[in-house]
Formats: C-alpha cells, sequence, structure tokens
C-alpha cells in the first residue's frame, strides 16, 4: 500500500524529534545472525502517542504495529504491544487505545483474548474524519477573533 | 453522568498546562449580558490534542465538544468545530478527526453534511480499548529491557 504514503522521512523525522514531538515509536531489533533477508536487524515497529480523556485523563494510543513478515508469529507484535503499555502506564495512562479492521479477525480474537473491549461493537462508537476540501471548509467558516 | 467522571482539577491544570501539554481546549464565551442562568458567561469548550497518522502525518482529534443545553441551537458547537479545524491547519494537520455514537444521528448527520468520512460504516474501523487489570497485564507481560 506504499503508494498510499504521502508523508517523507524529513517530515517524520521534524515530527517526531522535536521539542513537543507528535509521535514516539518503539524498534524491534534482531540479532545481527537473525537479520532479515534484506540485511535489516530492524525488523518491527510501534508507533504511538499519548490523547486525553475529559472524564478519566491520560491514554496512550497505538497507532501503528508492524512487523516484517519473515519475522511474525514470533511474539515480537505481542512484544511492542507490551512495551507501549507499559510507556504508557510509566506516564499515568489509564488506558490504552487502538483501531483494528473489521475483516483483521486475528488481531481482533487477539485483542479480543487479551481482555480488549471492543467500543464500537459495545458501545457503537464511529470514527469519523474530515480532510482535504472539507477540512479546509470548516477551518475557513471557523468565527473571525 | 458526573458518576462516570473521575479526573480532577487538579489533574486537568496538571495535564493541560505542562511543558508538554496532553491537550489544549478552547472556550465559549458569551458576553456578560447573556450569561447562563447560573450566572456563567463560559458556556462551551472543545477539548482537542493531536495525534498522527505513519501515512500522512499530523491530525488534529476533537475529544470532547460541549455546549451548555441553554446555549444550544445558536452556532457555538458549530463555532468550536471551526476553530479547532483551523488550529489544526495552523499546525499544519491534514485531518480533523473525531468519534460519535451511533444513536447520536443529528450529530452523525451534522458531520456528514459537512463532508465527513464515517470511516467505521465505509472502512471497517473498530475502537479497541485496554484499561484497568487488562491494561497493567499488557504493561507486565512487556519484554524486559
Amino acid at each position: 500500500m506504499s503508494d498510499q504514503v504521502k508523508i517523507s522521512h524529513e517530515e517524520l523525522e521534524r515530527d517526531g524529534f522535536c521539542q513537543n514531538p507528535f509521535f514516539e515509536c518503539l524498534v524491534a531489533e534482531v540479532h545481527e545472525e537473525d537479520k532479515a533477508k534484506e540485511g535489516f536487524t530492524m525488523v518491527g515497529y510501534a508507533l504511538y502517542f499519548y490523547t486525553y480523556s475529559t472524564w478519566k485523563g491520560r491514554s496512550v494510543y497505538l497507532e501503528d504495529l508492524y512487523v516484517m513478515p519473515e519475522f511474525r508469529g514470533k511474539g515480537i507484535g505481542k512484544g511492542l504491544l507490551g512495551k507501549v503499555a507499559e510507556m504508557g502506564k510509566k506516564e499515568q495512562c489509564v488506558r490504552l487505545q487502538l483501531s483494528v479492521l473489521e475483516w483483521n479477525t486475528p488481531s481482533r480474537d487477539f485483542y479480543a483474548a487479551k481482555g480488549a473491549l471492543d467500543l464500537t461493537d459495545n458501545e457503537g462508537w464511529h470514527f469519523i474524519r474530515f480532510d482535504g476540501q472539507n477540512l479546509d471548509n470548516l477551518a475557513n467558516e471557523a468565527p473571525k477573533d
């Protein structure tokens, strides 16, 4: 799906390594002798950030969890998820949240087995997005100061 | 629903007014002569924060939009939404996201009329949450450094 990626290396560096970063990232590395076919030792990552609930306070949100196909099934994804939970607890977060696609049954089953609540099924929460011209229109219609 | 609020004034102050704040908030104020029955001039707020997409970059997330019942229907909520969009654009966000409950037809219709995409209906995104003991278990099972 690389045709959908609209972000550059420079933007990721700018947004993740600034004073007030937009995200944090953990990477999974293997020993040199276990490296990937292409020569990489960095074989997975978890990108996350902190969010907030007016009622409950700090949360950590796992935006993206990736493990290279040849390294799947070894517990690396589970390890990254655990480390993000640990980072969240260190920051006094009371929730870890994420989103998953309906057809992704293996992931949904995995989260459910770990005790996660599906807020869409159970409470009816829907994700809404404004982007492109719709977002510009909202901003342009904002009251003037 | 105040019985569900588990956050104190001190926590909100700590988390919103620190060096690296967890959220930002805009408030809607009315003139003194239009004040609420209870005497308030601050009659609504929008609480939001910045999130991130690995593919698209910066987003703004509207967590909570509130207008006191006696001030609804005057465009205050729409004004706050517009201002959050404007703040997002200033911060180079390419998306404004939020979540809404399935039964909240007036809000869903309002967002749809403004061009928003329902990612749950259209792409099948589900919200997942770990909290309490489940979150503790994830953190406790994290690999040791």
